[in-house]
């Protein structure tokens, strides 16, 4: 890495619950195994707002967040074959693991057993704290950088690290594909990428919102339904009806009757983060052999082949772009939904 | 059906929460597709006390419960193939389904949209209502009539009717067997036929139960291991431990603290019928994609399985025979866990 390079500009939460602020952070010298990427683009993740707020319990501030990280290599170590200067690339929500446990040998890094480091707030294996994508440079462990397909534009592939990979995880898992029903609760960030790759994958594909306000966009989108959960016919009409339902809202929501939505066998995935436990009447699943599992991103292979998948679909995550100025209001829009469907901060003007 | 038999014997529920009595009641004639069965034992399920006491609802009373039922055939009417005079048979939770339904056809008659006849306290398609096996005999639709292998005490077979189908299902379906990791919670009548029947299928089987009082039995039964979950020790040794988890305990205990016993994909079953909604954190599911499912019985081609599996493995309950006089004395033991492992009740004491 060259030296001009260890301090790069940034934008950091200074302390819990406080704006956003221009920065500057030290990034590692570019080691053996490691690549350098000039991050092009970095998308307003949930999580990064509940990060930065500290609704998570205490961070290392002042942190710099952003798991959502486009852009381009500009250097790579002495042993990195994988990727070359000039390649398109992406990080996701982690970025490193132990790479010995059962769980990193099952593909599962995300699962590590010795503790998954994330992009951000984690301590990396060389005792630094990682900062995420608001910033113009990072470098990362070759082994967690993917390599984003020519026919994505980065600013749209973005969002495909975390929000793309959370929804395609379990759809892939839980065999979303031609003849089964999905269902996607919640049309944001996350939802909106259920929708266009449950629907890549073949699927019939229902979204359910509180409301049909944005039921031109869902269908738009990939969705051949679209139901009000504020609206109790909703679920007499659809019981029994899903195979799979994909919940990506992070509210306390009423578990117990989309279950009742669920035909024999099905599952509800949650993949948002509900600040609260659920109360779940077991009888909601007994009656059906059904399901309730949580599933958190995906592992490095996985989110490689859903690049691959979404490259060779064409698709990308609807995107607002906006400036580095422009990211605490943005904070404020997501927390109103207003945003469709994702924030991308152009990381040249930080 | 011999007119003299259209009364016969039984014991009731004549009220909620009253103690049963002996009486008398009618039993239809038998049709062209009945079986008439000459009941010789009945177990005693928990859910015969909660139905008796009311606990679940109003309830048709008097009412004769029992749903674990074991005889011999008498008579079959004239379109019965299956089932022949002399022949060992049982019924369990269920006499009826539509027949015609998605989850009919798919041989889970438990979870018919049209409404699962249940063997005591519910409706059949003739308008009576059904009364259940604490009675000497009892006429079923033959499509519900079970054959029980001849390697197995009708006494002992009786309880597989539901406490056998009710673990075996799950077993099965979350393919319990070699090579994969079973805890079963709760070593009541439901937990010592998952033990046998787990370790039977060649699973590596765990009992998790509130102290260690039962351990010997537990081994005896088929169990590897055994842990209390009453020492916090448990849940550190074990963690991220078992493929599948059949929770056969019917109080609100701690799922979250069990999600945590669960390996990456591994699913915890509920077979027990809890009074209250559980708390779960999306979270202690999401960090393994972990599922927590619930099971009901099973249908009646895969309750046929499980005793031409039980048959074969030699497998029956361990049970305690009492005689009618001693039923309402049986069930304050059942509700002080004072069974090993299910009472079931002579029926010629009737």
């Amino acid at each position: 890495m060259s030296p001009s390079l260890t301090n790069v500009k940034a934008y950091a939460a200074p302390a819990a619950g406080e704006p956003l602020v221009p920065t500057t952070i030290e990034r590692r010298e570019v080691g053996a195994n490691d690549v350098l990427i000039e991050i092009k683009y970095a998308g307003i993740c949930h999580s990064d707002i509940h990060t930065a707020n500290g609704d998570w319990g205490p961070q290392p501030y002042p942190l710099v967040v952003g798991h959502e990280i486009a852009g381009v290599v500009t250097e790579v170590g002495p042993q990195v074959t994988t990727h070359k200067v000039g390649d398109h690339v992406g990080v996701g929500c982690m970025v490193n693991s132990c790479g010995e446990c059962k769980n990193c040998l099952a593909g599962d890094e995300q699962y590590c057993l010795d503790g998954t480091v994330f992009t951000y707030g984690s301590t990396d294996r060389d005792g630094t704290v990682t900062h995420g994508g608001y910033s113009t440079h990072v470098v990362v462990d070759a082994d967690f950088v993917l390599s984003i397909p020519d026919t994505i534009e980065l600013s749209q592939a973005a969002p495909l690290l975390c929000a793309g990979i959370t929804t395609y995880s379990p759809l892939a898992h839980w065999n979303a594909g031609p003849g089964t029903k999905v269902a996607v609760v919640g049309l944001g960030g996350l939802g909106h990428m259920a929708v266009k790759i449950a629907d890549a994958m073949g699927a019939e594909v229902t979204v359910l919102s509180q409301s049909l306000k944005k039921k031109d966009d869902g269908l738009r989108l990939g969705a051949d339904h679209y139901y009000a959960t504020s609206d109790p016919a909703t679920f007499t009409t659809l019981a029994n009806e899903f195979d799979l339902i994909i919940n990506t809202v992070s509210a306390n929501i009423d578990l117990n009757a989309l279950f009742g939505l669920l035909d024999v066998n099905g599952t509800l995935v949650g993949v948002g983060a509900p600040p609260e436990p659920y109360s779940v009447a077991g009888m909601a699943l007994a009656s059906g052999r059904r399901s309730y599992a949580g599933s958190m991103i995906g592992g490095i292979a996985q989110t490689q082949e859903m690049l691959d998948f979404c490259g060779e679909h064409g698709l990308g995550a609807d995107v607002e772009i906006i400036s580095a100025d422009q990211i605490n209001e943005a904070y404020e829009r997501v927390l109103a939904s207003d945003v469709r469907y994702r924030f991308v901060i152009d990381t040249a003007t930080l």
